[in-house]
C-alpha cells in the first residue's frame, strides 16, 4: 500500500491517476495497474499511470472528478493499494481457452464494459478471443439481449419496421428514398442510421445535410406519429452502449468478429424496438462472395428469430459505388433528384430503393409477394415518395428544398480519361479516400461525382469523375491522391498483345 | 481533417491529445483514435481522447511534450487527420488467424511495440492471439532476439554463468547463496534480478536491504572485475524493453503465454551476456505438474540452443515457502544467517542454495558431475561464501552486517495453532497475500516468519508463524486477513469420524 499527498489535476480523463515516475518504478506497482484509492472510507478504483515532470515523489495526481467524488483536498494523504480484477477477466479467458460462455457470464463481460470497468487491454482481449474462437447462436443472443437492456429501450404501439445496411459501399443513400416509400403506405419506419465510420458519408451525415438529425427518443415518437418515418442519427440516443465501445476496439484492430457484427446490429434494433427488419448485405463490399452472404444472412435470421425480430436479408450489387454521388451534400441532393423525378437520377440508386421497398411492402403485407417492386415505383414516380419525405424532413426541423437548391464544394476539379477505353472498374475504397480526403463527411459539400459507370465507354480527355470541395488545400490533396490511386479503371478493347519475336 | 486551437496542458501522458467531448461526437473521430497532429511541416502519432469541461469546442488540448516537439504554441492552429495504422496490426491479424510469422514480421511488431507505436489495445490482441494460437520455436527464437537487440546489450571477456528462477515460490532467497559460493570459485556470475512482481519480495528487494541495486552497466562491469559476481535490480538497465510493456499487459489479463515466459527470460539473459544459464523451474508454484515442469524445461533448453545460450534446468520442490522467512528484510537476515553458520539455517535453503551451485559448478568444469554439491556445501560451510558476499555487498556501495544487525518489523503478532495435529499445507499464495498486506516488499522490514514447516507437529496455542510490520495498522490487517485465509493448516491424525446411527 502506499500513502500519497493529494495533487489536483484540472483535466477530466476517467479513471487515470499519476504518480511519480521513479516512485512507480520502486514501487511494487505497474503502469496501467488497477488499483483502489481510498481516502476515509471512501474508495473509487482508477488506473496508475507515472509522470515525470508534473507529480513530484510522494504525490499522487487525481482528476478533478476522482476528487470530488472522494472529497479529497489538495494535501491529503490518500492510500493507494491494488484492486481486485473484474470478475469478467476469468470469462474473456475462458472464451480464451475455447470454451462457450453462459448467459451469466456473458451479462458480466456486458455489464462491467458498460461501466466502464473493463480497460481496452481486457476488452481487446475480449474481442481478440471472440475473433478466433467464436460464438455459438446462443451466446450471440445472450449478448445482443444484454447490450441492448443495458442502454435505451424504446418501445411502440404496433409493428414497426426498419431496414439496414451492413455498409461497405459507398454513395448508398436508397434510405432516404426508401423510407418515406414506407411511410407513405401506412407502415411505421422509425429509421436509425449512423455517421460515416470508415465512409465519406453515413446516412445521417446525408440527412444531416437537409434537417436536423440529432432527435430525443420524445421528438422521434412524435415525428412518426406525424409522418409513418423519421432518418436520424442513432447516435442521439443510447441504444446498446456496450457497443460504441467494443467498435472502437474493433476499429483498431481492423477486425469485425462475426458474434459482434451479429448482435452490433441486432442489438440496437432490439433496443429500438424493431419487429420487422430487412438487412442489405451488398457483395464485393464487406462480404466478399455469394456463399459468405448467404451464410451472414442466415445468421441474422436464426439471432432475429430468437429475440423476436423478423428478418429478411436482401444480398445487393455493392462492388462500385451506388449512383453517381458520393459525400454529403452530393448524395443528399442525388437523392432528392430521384425522389423529385427518377428518371433523371441513376438507375442503380433508383433499381436498390425500389427493390428493397418492395421486400418491405410484402413483409408488411402492403402489397402481395412479387409486387412490392411495382408498387413502390409507382409510389416513387407519382411523387408521393417525395411529398412524404419532404413531410419528414419538415418534423424532424427542416425545411422543404429541391435539389437543385443543394450546394456542393465551390472548389471542383474534374478528373479526365487518360486514353479512349471503357470503364472495367471503380473501387469502392479509393472512391471513399479520395472523397475523405477532399474533406467528407466533416465538409459536407465534399465528395465526388461519378460521370461514368462499369461498362461505359469513355473516349480520351472525357471527365471520369468530380472531385469537390470546400477547401481548395483539400481539393489539391485529393486530386494528388486520386492521380497516385487511379481508382476508375479505363481499358482498351485489346488488353495485352503477344507477338512472335 | 480537424483545424483547432491548441490549448497547452502541463501533463505528461504520453500520446494523448484531448479534443472536445461534442466535438468528438460529431465528427468522423472516435475516441482513441490514432491521430497524425501537423503544424508548419512538423507532424507528431497521437490517440485521441476527449475531454467535457477542459477543452472547449474548436481547441486541442496538447500535452507539453507534444507542443515543445511541434514548436506549438497556446493559440496556434493546428491540423488533425487520421493516422496509418502501424504496419504491424496485419502481422497480429496473421497470428489470429493462426498463421506462422515471419522473422520480419516479428521483428516489426517488437520494434513497434519498443517505439510505442502500439498501443494497449494492439498489444492486447497480439498477445491474446499468442495464448490462443502460439508459436513454434523459430517464431519465439526471433522475438527473443529481437527483444534483446532493441534494448542495452552487454558484452564480457569470457564465459559468464547465471541462474534464474521463474518463481511463484515465496521466501526463494537462495541466491544471496549461490552467488557467492559460484563467484568464490572464479566463475563469473553477474546476476540480474527484479523487484517483486506479484510477490512479497523479489531478489532485488532483499538485496536491497544490504546494499545498493540499482547499478549502471559500468559499475556492474566493475563489481565483477573485483568480485566475480554481483546481485543487482535488472530494472536499473535497459535489457528488453519490449519485455517491460508486454509484461504489463499480461498481468492485467492474468495469463502468461508460453512463447511470452520463454523470451522474457531469455531475452534478458542474451541481452546480459549470458553463457550458461540455469534455470530453476519451482513445481508446484507456477508450475503445476511433472509433466508441464519436463516440457517446459526441454522448451527452454531448445530455444537457448538456437541464442547459443547453455541452458541447464533444475526441477525444485516449490510446494511451500523455502526457508521460514519472507519479506526483504526477514529474508536477508535469513539469507545471512545460512552464510554464516549454515547447520542455524532452515535446511531447506540451504540444500536448495547448494544444489543449484552445485549444477553451476558442473557446467563451468569447477567440478566433476556428481561432486558439485559436495564442493558448494564445502565453501559455504567454510564461510568462504560468506567472505566473497561480504565483498560484493562492499563493492556495490554497502557495508558489512551480521544477521543479528538486521533489523525487522518493530510490531509483530503470533498466529498460534488452534488445535493439536500437523501441519498437512502451507500456502504460498496466501502467505505472499499476508506479507503483502503487511507492508511487502515497500515495508522493507514487513512479512511472516514460519515457525512450521509441513510435517511438523503441533500443540495447541504453539505459534505457527508470526507477522512483522512497521506500521500497526497494516498489521492489524494483516493478522486480520491470516485469520481468515488461514495459510498454515493443522490437521489432528483423525480427520472424520464416521458413527452408526
Amino acid at each position: 500500500m502506499l500513502f500519497l499527498k493529494a495533487k489536483i489535476l484540472d483535466i477530466d480523463l476517467e479513471n487515470i491517476v499519476l504518480i511519480n515516475y521513479d516512485d512507480l518504478k520502486n514501487s511494487q506497482y505497474f503502469s496501467q495497474d488497477r488499483v483502489v484509492i481510498e481516502y476515509k472510507n471512501k474508495e473509487i478504483i482508477a488506473f496508475l499511470y507515472s509522470s515525470k515532470d508534473l507529480i513530484n515523489s510522494g504525490e499522487i495526481g487525481l482528476p478533478k472528478k476522482i476528487a470530488d467524488e472522494l472529497k479529497v483536498k489538495e494535501g491529503d494523504i490518500v492510500n493507494v493499494s491494488h484492486a481486485d480484477k473484474p470478475i469478467s477477466i476469468q470469462y474473456i479467458k475462458k472464451k480464451m481457452d475455447g470454451n462457450k460462455l453462459k448467459k451469466e457470464e456473458i451479462y458480466t463481460i456486458i455489464d462491467e464494459i458498460v461501466d466502464n470497468n473493463l480497460s481496452n487491454i481486457e476488452i481487446s482481449a475480449f474481442i481478440t478471443a471472440l475473433y478466433i474462437n467464436g460464438m455459438d447462436i446462443e451466446e450471440i443472443t445472450s449478448m445482443t439481449i444484454r447490450m441492448a437492456e443495458t442502454g435505451e429501450m424504446i418501445k411502440w404501439e404496433g409493428q414497426v419496421y426498419d431496414v439496414h445496411s451492413i455498409g461497405g459501399v459507398p454513395g448508398n443513400k436508397y434510405a432516404l428514398i426508401t423510407v418515406p416509400i414506407i411511410a407513405y403506405t401506412g407502415l411505421k419506419i422509425p429509421k436509425t442510421s449512423s455517421r460515416a465510420i470508415t465512409s465519406a458519408a453515413g446516412t445521417a451525415d446525408i440527412v444531416e445535410v437537409l434537417t436536423r438529425v440529432n432527435l430525443k427518443v420524445e421528438e422521434i415518437k412524435r415525428v412518426v406519429k406525424e409522418t409513418n418515418g423519421c432518418l436520424v442519427w442513432g447516435g442521439a440516443l443510447e441504444l446498446a452502449p456496450a457497443d460504441d465501445i467494443t467498435i472502437t476496439v474493433e476499429r483498431a484492430l481492423n477486425i469485425d468478429p462475426k458474434p459482434l457484427l451479429l448482435s452490433s446490429v441486432l442489438s440496437k434494433k432490439l433496443a429500438m424496438g424493431i419487429n420487422k427488419l430487412l438487412i442489405d448485405i451488398p457483395l464485393g463490399a464487406k462480404v466478399k462472395n455469394m456463399d459468405e452472404a448467404s451464410s451472414l444472412a442466415r445468421n441474422f435470421i436464426e439471432l432475429g428469430d430468437r429475440l423476436n425480430i423478423y428478418v429478411d436479408c436482401a444480398i445487393t450489387y455493392g462492388e462500385q459505388p451506388i449512383g453517381r454521388a458520393i459525400g454529403p451534400a452530393l448524395e443528399a441532393k442525388e437523392a432528392l433528384l430521384a425522389l423529385e423525378d427518377y428518371k433523371k437520377a441513376p438507375n442503380s440508386l433508383v433499381e436498390k430503393a425500389i427493390s428493397l421497398s418492395g421486400i418491405l411492402l410484402e413483409m408488411g403485407g402492403i402489397a402481395p409477394k412479387g409486387e412490392g417492386k411495382d408498387l413502390a415505383e409507382d409510389i416513387l414516380a407519382t411523387g408521393k415518395a417525395h411529398d412524404k419525405f419532404m413531410e419528414i424532413i419538415v418534423a424532424q426541423g427542416g425545411e422543404e428544398k429541391t435539389s437543385d437548391e443543394i450546394e456542393v464544394g465551390k472548389y471542383y476539379t474534374d478528373i479526365l480519361s487518360p486514353i479512349d477505353g471503357y470503364v472495367t472498374k471503380i473501387s469502392n475504397e479509393k472512391i471513399t479516400k479520395i472523397a475523405k480526403t477532399a474533406g467528407a463527411p466533416n465538409d459536407k459539400k465534399a465528395g465526388v461525382y461519378l460521370n461514368v459507370k462499369v461498362g461505359n465507354k469513355v473516349e480520351k480527355n472525357d471527365v471520369l469523375f468530380t472531385i469537390y470541395s470546400d477547401s481548395k488545400e483539400r481539393l489539391e490533396k485529393a486530386v494528388k491522391l486520386s492521380r497516385l490511386l487511379m481508382p476508375v479503371k479505363v481499358e482498351g478493347m485489346l488488353l495485352k498483345r503477344i507477338t512472335r519475336f
